[in-house]
Formats: structure tokens, C-alpha cells, sequence
């Protein structure tokens, strides 16, 4: 039987907004039937008799969203770093993405992934697998064991893709992509994300199949967006008559509105694009590793926040190179000061507080209540030791937790919980 | 009694220059008396006798190079992050390093930042330390104990800088540093070097009795260079007259030739200052995770490298919030990156063989012959483990190299050598 029900103490961290950090030194977090049921400074009496885990003086956050990350890519994370966009993919990316078909392979693979994923401070993520149907069942199997919840997609691709990794036509896509949908309806943490890669690999007949399967099953889409300037140029000739990058997927359907979408990387969208996107509540997975890594650029991403966009965090491996959102969270900092110094000084860097609301409460809306301790959220929590980072004088838990964004790593989590379930918790 | 005769094997990676990595798989490096003798697929007969340290599939490096890192600083990293250079120093740094007045909090925060950097993979660095005497005394006695060798600074400032950090007259700092000099004599692996913070802080007065004690001892000297554009304009309005800001250290003798220099940061140098560098030698310590923090900007690493310029690292603790000089290098090809989409693309990204360089040999050539395993090099070596990085297929020692710098921790460490002796080492 599976505990749902307790209070949590220790030094509780959480977002409201993006300007709010909600912080309660020595507090009490509750969880209620998997849900969170208010922060408290004293215990309320009707809570007492709860079961209570004593986390003293750690650090309590929500469990981090990982809005865009590559399973399949993980085994080259760290290598290849000296391409763009387009040659990093001919040369590393669909190279790696082909031995999927080897289930063999595959297997070991993705044992590896979700593993690393498990023991990370990540409890909810949104992944691309491959084109390969079993591959991307066994992945879902793999993290269905972990105990976090993910959105997982069988990638799409048609076109302009080498030959060993593009399937034959749109129909069999398609066939293939309903087959998957139906084999995975039995998983109770992950679900189905529909993931045709790219406009630059998908065709029109197939961006259109996969607008009647968004229909039929009502389900998400994840996908890639203006992240590279020859990509961009790249989408205006191959879609003629299309105004901007985005209107390849919205004019489908697939951008948007009735149909949940998150858009990787939007690092050089227009006013029009962007504006389309706010309208339609665009989920904006904002990876600024990879963004660096693949001397794509770095997303105004303040301006999208401005605006009240939604955005999340994403890691991106393995054109970034680690799993940890914490190193994410960092560098979106790190580089959106760099692109203020550096391009343009109308948009304001981030700060530690709106990167922390991106890491949990902003990409955590495209799963529902998720991210904050806010009454009513799934109780998704991540407790930190942060003990190994030693210093000579007493820290407030904000000082600590802005730290711990620059410093964290594994050793550093000492507990997990997602939707009220125990993933791992120290002895 | 100390080994310092013995074979090192396993896979055995350094530079001979920025572009030439040298990587042996399965090789061996032999140190004799404290030096490198080479690196050989075979072992030559002449060593077979030698001890063997069998380091296996393990990658062997030379030891990391810290150009610049400022110790007092550790207590605070990873905090405090939302300021540019100026307003970060009155408000964090300055009240930071007033508290190492008192020698009690002084020697509890200094063993932290010694043992952290023992259990790093640097093994040698120069260090700033504050103007205590005393406590720059103590820094330097905790890292003697570690076996890094390290010069330290104690940190000279007479103007511009808050009462309770501000040495009283340049009389009195010149004499306390000739006293914190002749007191450090002792040392066998800590050599003292000449520390005024930057031009700010420094009176022509004192900056001219420093060259005085730099000539009558023979010492080196660290400061700071063009690191952010209000710092620039500032010393322009200080030292009229002046046509750049290297010329305020260059006419008290303190930038070069016969006086062994490292300027932190040189990220917005004009063409005379460069000029300047290259012809007179000056050291160039590359920061790039504190020019990012701070919002300065990103140094033009590649063309100082084309030129034929000294090139190292630094942490820049805590602008930098690690001393992990492998987060250094990332964070160097990374930030060339984004200067390169954002800004100049006349200056191309840094490659992974050349912050490899800049981490070892580069910045080793401030200590004489260290950062290499070409032969008569001093032994400096550091075994790496990636076996937590998990990857379902062989990979080079290239591949290796490469993710361990985008990916290595302290856990990757598996033993520590420095001149031939061992700092640590798994058992």
C-alpha cells in the first residue's frame, strides 16, 4: 500500500509567479491523498497525527520539469560539440538515433537514461525517443518503472532525413505512430506525446496525418522551433507561402490552443510568431545549453515571460550535455546576460527567482498542477543536502537554494517524491 | 621517503600546443625524479624495473591550472549572482573579505577552500587572498599541508574601497606587505606574488612602492584588466594621461617582461592594450564563468591565441561559482560560441583541443615547465575515472575527454599527483 498521506519539515521552497519565491524556513509542507495541502509555519492540529518525514534543515523544492530532452541522445551527451544544428545532426545525432532499430541496443540504452533520470532532481519530463515503434515502448516501459511521470514520443520523419532513419512515406508514419499510440495506453506515470521532429523532416502529408491522430486521441505535441538561422532559412523554402517557421505546424493544427504544444528552443522568432504563440498558449522549452552548445543563440526569453507566455526549462540532451535542470537553470541566467551585454540591452537578464519558477511551476502547468506547493498541486517534491557544500557562516534557505541552483548535483538530493510516491529517499 | 620514479599506465592525453592533443591509449608515462621522461606505447626496457601504477581504461591528464581564484571569496559562491562587477564588490565581496580580520573565521573558512581545492583536479593556481597579513599567512600555511603548489597574494588597496577594507596609506600597505613577504619565505610549495586588487584601489603611490618590493624581490604579480565597461571608464577618469588601462600597471613596471604577470579577465582590451600583452608576455587568465555571471561580457580567447598570447583559466571564485577549472573549460567554448553568434563573428569559437590547452599547458607555463607530459615537464598528473558516466558503446579517449570536461566532478578524480608526488589516490 502506498502512503500518500504526511507532512514534510524542513526549509520549504517553492514559485508562485515568476517575481514570487515563496520561501518558509523550518516549515511544514502537507500531502494530502497526492496533493499538497497548504505550507505551514506551525503544524495546523488536524495535520498532527500525520505521519510527519523530519527533513530538519535541508532544502524542500518541487521536483524539476524537464520540458525537451533527446533519450536517445543521452549516449553521446558531452561529444560532438563543434557543429551547428544542421551538420551536428547528419553527422552525431541521426548516426546514434539509427542504432535504436537494434533493440539490443536500445535496451541498454535507455536502462542507462532512465537510471540517470531517476536519481536526478527531475519528476516530470517531456521526451523524444526515435522513429523506432518498439524502441520507444521499451523507453516507456523503462521510465514507467522509475515512478516519474513523462510525456514520451515516437519521433516523425519523411524527408530530408538519411535514408537508415527516415521512415517510407507518411501513411506508414502515420501507421506506425496509431500502432505505438494504442500499444501504450497501458502506462499509468507515462503517457503519449505526439513528435514529428521537425518542419524540415516532416512533410506536408505527414504534418496532416498527424493533425487527424492529435484529433482522434486528443493528444499533445512536442517539437523543435526557429532555434537556428540556417534552419529557419531552411523552413522558408521548403514551406513557400507560410509567413513564419510557427505557421508550418499551426496551419495543421499543431501549435496550440485545443491541441497542448511545446516548442523547443524559439531562440529567433519574430513579432508575429511570437505573438501567435502567446495567443495560442505556446508552451516555450527554453534549453540554453544547447542553445550555446550549437552556437544557436540565446531565446529572449525575459520577453517571453513579459509577455505572460509559458515557458519551462529544458535540458536538451545531447546537444546539451547534462540531464540536471539545476545546470540549466543556471546557464538560462548566465546567458541571458550575456545576450543583454552582448546583442541587445532591451531585454533584461533573468533572475534566480524567474529561473526557478521556470524549473518548476512554468513548465510544469503543460502537466496540470505541477511544480509549486501551492493547495491543490501534485505533490511533486525534491529534498536537498546541500551539506557538502560547506561554508563558514550561517545561510538563509534563499542563499542556499540560489547556490544550489549553481552547485547541485546528485550527492545533493537526498530525497524524491512524485505525485505523493516515494521515487528514492535516503535511509 | 618520497617515490618519484615510476610508470604511470593508461590513457594518456596532454598538448603540445592549442592545436595538437596528444592522446596515447593504453600507453605509459614515466616520471623520473619529479619530471616527465616521456610518454610511450611500449615501455622502453630502461624503465620496466620502475614501480607501475596501472591505471587501466583510465584517462590520465596533466594537472589543472587555476590562473586566477580568489580564496576569501569561496565562503559566498554561488550566491549573489544579480550584480555587475562594481556594485557585486560593495555589496558582497568587499564585506565578505573584511571578515578575514578575524583570524578565527579566517582559518575555519580557509580549511574549507583548502581541502576543496585538494580534492579538485587543480594542482596548481594563483590565488588572491585579502590584505590581512595574518590571514593571507594562514591560507597559505593550510594549502602547504595539501601539496598543491600555488603562488598567493596578499591583496593590496589604499583607495576606493570601504573604510573597513581599505589599507591605511600606501606606506603602511607596502610595509605590511613586506612583512606578509618575508614571513612567507618558508614555504616550499606556496610562493608569494604581488596583489594590487586592480587600478581602482590602488594609488599611483602605492602601485609605485610595489614595483619597488617587485624589483628587490624578484616577484611576480597578479591584478585585474579590463574586465568591465564602468570599471574601464572609471580608471580612464583615475589616471589621466593614461591611454589604456594596461598602461596603469605598465608605467610602474607591473605588466610583464622581466616581471612575471597574470591579468584576470582582458574581455574588452582595445588593440594598443593587446599590443601591450603580447609583446611584453603577459599571462591572460580567461574567466569565463565570471564574465558571464557579472554580465562583462566574453574575451576574444581566440584571437589572444592566434596572436601567440598567453592564455590560461580561471575560476575567478566567486564571480565564478566553482573552482572546477573542467567547468571552466566548458563554459570557455561555450561563451566563444555565444560571442561569436551574438557579436563578432571575425573571432571564431574556442575548440574543445584549445580550452584543453589554456586549462593545462597554457596556464602551466606561469609555473615553468607544468601543464604537459612532453619530456623535462614537471609531473603533474591527475587519473580520471568516468566509469558514473555510463554509455552503452566504446568510446575513444578523444570522445572521453571531451564529455569529462563538459561533465566531470570531483567523483571522477581517482588520484592526484603534483611534481612527481601524490596528493591523493583511491587505495
Amino acid at each position: 500500500m502506498i502512503m500518500k498521506n504526511y507532512v514534510f519539515k524542513g526549509n520549504i521552497c517553492y514559485s508562485e509567479s515568476r517575481e514570487e519565491l515563496c520561501i518558509t524556513e523550518n516549515g511544514y509542507a502537507v500531502c494530502e491523498d497526492g496533493r499538497c495541502a497548504g505550507v505551514y509555519d506551525t503544524l495546523p492540529k488536524e495535520y498532527e497525527t500525520l505521519p510527519c518525514y523530519n527533513y530538519e534543515d535541508k532544502i524542500i523544492i518541487p521536483g524539476l520539469v524537464d520540458l525537451h530532452v533527446h533519450a536517445p541522445q543521452y549516449a553521446f551527451r558531452g561529444m560532438g560539440m563543434d557543429l551547428e544544428l544542421i551538420d551536428w545532426l547528419n553527422t552525431h545525432t541521426f548516426v546514434e538515433e539509427a542504432r535504436y532499430g537494434d533493440l539490443e541496443y536500445a535496451g541498454e540504452a535507455y536502462d542507462i537514461f532512465a537510471e540517470d533520470l531517476k536519481n536526478s532532481a527531475t519528476t516530470r519530463a517531456c521526451i523524444f525517443a526515435t522513429i523506432h515503434t518498439q524502441a520507444t515502448l521499451l523507453l516507456m516501459e523503462k521510465l514507467e518503472e522509475t515512478g516519474i511521470k513523462a510525456y514520451v514520443g515516437k519521433v516523425n520523419m519523411d524527408r530530408n532525413s538519411p535514408e537508415y532513419l527516415c521512415e517510407e512515406s507518411a501513411e506508414k508514419s502515420e501507421k506506425d505512430t496509431e500502432e505505438w499510440l494504442l500499444k501504450s495506453q497501458g502506462f499509468k506515470n507515462i503517457k503519449p506525446v505526439l513528435t514529428p521532429r521537425f518542419t524540415p523532416s516532416c512533410t506536408d502529408e505527414l504534418l496532416e496525418r498527424l493533425s487527424g491522430l492529435q484529433k482522434k486521441y486528443g493528444l499533445p505535441v512536442q517539437s523543435h522551433l526557429s532555434e537556428n538561422l540556417d534552419e529557419i532559412d531552411w523552413v522558408k523554402e521548403l514551406c513557400p507561402g507560410t509567413s513564419h517557421y510557427g505557421e508550418t505546424y499551426d496551419r495543421y493544427g499543431l501549435f496550440g490552443n485545443s491541441c497542448p504544444t511545446i516548442m523547443a528552443h524559439c531562440v529567433h522568432c519574430g513579432e508575429e510568431e511570437t505573438e501567435l504563440m502567446r495567443r495560442q498558449g505556446v508552451f516555450i522549452a527554453h534549453c540554453p545549453e544547447s542553445n550555446a552548445n550549437l552556437s544557436s543563440g540565446v531565446a529572449p526569453v525575459k520577453r517571453y515571460l513579459e509577455k505572460g507566455m509559458k515557458v519551462g526549462l529544458g535540458t536538451d540532451v545531447a546537444a546539451g550535455s547534462s540531464l540536471s535542470v539545476f545546470k540549466a537553470m543556471a546557464l538560462a541566467v548566465q546567458c541571458s546576460k550575456l545576450r543583454w551585454r552582448l546583442y541587445d540591452q532591451s531585454v533584461v537578464p533573468l533572475t534566480m527567482e524567474e529561473v526557478f519558477f521556470m524549473a518548476t511551476k512554468g513548465g510544469g502547468e503543460f502537466f496540470g498542477n505541477v511544480g509549486s506547493f501551492e493547495e491543490g498541486y501534485e505533490f511533486d517534491a525534491v529534498v536537498l543536502d546541500d551539506s557538502m557544500l560547506r561554508h563558514p557562516r550561517k545561510l538563509s534557505a534563499k542563499e542556499r537554494l540560489e547556490r544550489l541552483i549553481y552547485l547541485a548535483d546528485e550527492r545533493c538530493i537526498a530525497a524524491k517524491f512524485v505525485d505523493g510516491q516515494v521515487i528514492f529517499r535516503e535511509s
